[in-house]
């Protein structure tokens, strides 16, 4: 069976092709910057080449109908034809209260989703245009729709309300939501195949830092709380995002600035977070080697960057009553060694021992504890397109 | 020694007349509704006898003129004379990075308290007119300021910066600063004599439990970290006051309401928290006996408002690398044992273990945890009018 992940932006599309019976990635790529000058895709051959096919693509239908040409290219293609696609799984940000799992596409789901793109107005409506393309270019073809918020909502009602009038969770579902849910629930779930340790029972700390960040605390295989909130900007500092931050200094900044909500949200959102403070750079590894050579303003946000992870796995610890494992996953919990020993270096007295040796471990499965410490600390790289992939497969089995 | 206190707020004046050497209370009361229709003064008799005093009062001035009259009343007057009063110490919410402690109140002092103003637009002018009126009524009498914040002045950087652009910091002053500063000074203080431990060496961590709330982290007698931000609103759930919330949340919301800041700041200040929630009242008495009842929306909000807590003490044992100490204090944390049980009730893994008969206390110095419990878990009431007239007497002596 060969399923085809979509994970459509408003002015990208990226993709991957699944033969899943090896779990082979048969073809992968990206097309930037649609509607814009410049547009292109750039592709990553089976042989680890990268091609960049340049081509004016104005709308998404476009794009997918370049990404299918691409798929069938007689020199650079994956499969002969497009017959050959069993299904396409679609990435999609934002489920609302209405999903707490994937689905099959059909017209209540385009209209539920649709009636989603209030909470993720950035993101539905470009997954929105992808679902719509491949509706138009391959209609006979099934489409599963996995949402990032759908593995939190499991959260108990005293985690995902706020402490702010009733009537506004009422009116707008302002509450919490959690991102990444997709990559919380695979790693959540791996990390226990790979310790061979039952669900039922396990309290997980799944951080997932990369240049987005959330840590979700799932107990019993299920998040019982998670850092995201309605929107991605609450919780951990990340690249370019402030994260918690006194909703005091907010609206004090919006006065002395006077700034609209929109231009206050672009500063938070964009130019917060590790950029904010390093001030030259959001990219971590760019951090790490300026504070290994001693930087100020690097040890400084590194400090910053750590202490947040710190807090929150002690503050997930006392919600679950414990913790048994905690892992690191993202482009900076997977690399990072620096990240995770920063992150665990006070948690001694949860029964946390890193080793030294074992967490200089990159992009593999691992654990980076000693054998003796009490609590496993472990990297799971997550794959998120794989799982998009499997929960697409396993809906057209009737196995979801 | 007789040392009074002064506590002004935008339309009220409490104060406290203490004599030192005994530590006793001589007068007490407050001016309510300054500048409104029905202005009074109400004081508490030293046989426990509360007296209302009517008078309009239209400025501070006049008001700490009724308060001093009051004292020296013949009838229920504490003093024959103003002279008696050797010096008055008052409370000042904003100190800002200028004060880390308390200071004599010199023309550098006023001019860099009212440079705070900006920081606590609400309090530090109403502080100034108690100062103000005292310097013009008593001359020859010293004074001495105490700040909400100075105690939260030793958090490290890495704990009091928000990782928005670093100019907000530098322009503005847009930190993290901590409020309730004064009670947990004294707190964090008194619960080391009161267990016969070193402040060396000790990880506290003081919950500051009233309508206001915050906790603090408190490492060899210095905070580390506190809940409270630039502003009273950040951290825990409070009467009326949101705590911790998405700043995505925060605009979503003005946006959709259409909402100019100060009144976002009106909603999140004033009818968020508790009050949000559970709708009838912010009071936590109120609260505690409708989810005895078995109310609903009682028993929501106390999850909500006892979840916080508990995620904030995680936290901050994190930050500390452990903690020997969890101490409650303030209206609820002194008073309520359900509080109290719901904040520590998955903590076990941290070595608290709650005793129910202990957990009974009320407005009682007590160890509330059993005998074999790791952590120790106390109640010390707040007594911050005292540490004010104690900083004061101090700075008299020349001891601080």
């Amino acid at each position: 069976m060969k399923i085809l992940v979509l994970n459509c932006g408003s002015s990208s599309i990226k993709y991957k092709l699944f033969e899943m019976e090896s779990r082979q990635v048969l073809a992968q790529g990206g097309l930037e910057k649609i509607n814009l000058p410049g547009s292109f895709l750039k592709i990553t051959l089976p042989n680890g080449e990268k091609k960049i096919l340049e081509r004016e693509i104005k709308e998404h239908t476009a794009g997918v109908q370049f990404i299918f040409e691409t798929l069938t290219h007689p020199e650079y293609g994956a499969v002969k034809s497009l017959d050959e696609i069993n299904a396409v799984g679609h990435r999609v940000l934002h489920g609302g209260t209405k999903f707490s799992g994937s689905v099959l596409i059909n017209d209540d789901v385009i209209r539920a989703v649709e009636e989603c793109c209030d909470l993720g107005p950035l993101h539905n409506p470009a997954n929105l245009k992808g679902i719509y393309a491949v509706q138009q270019l391959l209609p006979n073809v099934p489409q599963v729709a996995v949402f990032d918020t759908a593995f939190h909502q499991t959260m108990p009602e005293h985690a995902y309300l706020y402490p702010i009038p009733y009537e506004y969770y009422e009116k707008y579902g302002i509450r919490r939501y959690g991102f990444h849910g997709t990559s919380h629930r695979y790693v959540s779930k791996r990390v226990c195949e790979f310790l061979g340790i039952p669900v039922e029972g396990s309290r997980i700390i799944t951080c997932h830092i990369g240049n987005g960040g959330s840590i979700a605390a799932v107990k019993d295989g299920k998040c019982i709380d998670t850092t995201m909130g309605l929107t991605p900007l609450e919780g951990l500092m990340m690249g370019t995002r402030c994260g918690d931050i006194d909703g005091g200094a907010i609206l004090y900044l919006m006065k002395k600035e006077g700034l609209t909500p929109d231009q206050m949200s672009d500063i938070l959102n964009k130019k917060s977070g590790v950029l904010g403070i390093f001030k030259r750079s959001s990219d971590m590894r760019e951090l790490e080697d300026a504070s290994a050579r001693g930087e100020e303003l690097a040890k400084r946000t590194e400090a910053m960057y750590f202490y947040r992870i710190t807090k929150y796995i002690g503050a997930y610890a006392a919600a679950m009553g414990g913790v048994d494992v905690i892992l690191f996953t993202g482009g900076v919990g997977e690399n990072q060694a620096t990240a995770r020993w920063g992150a665990c270096e006070t948690l001694g007295f949860l029964g946390v021992k890193l080793d030294p040796e074992r967490n200089k471990v990159r992009s593999k499965e691992a654990i980076i504890s000693t054998d003796d410490s009490k609590v496993k600390v472990v990297v799971i790289p997550t794959d998120e397109e794989l799982m998009i992939a499997t929960d697409t497969m396993d809906i057209l089995n009737g196995k979801l």
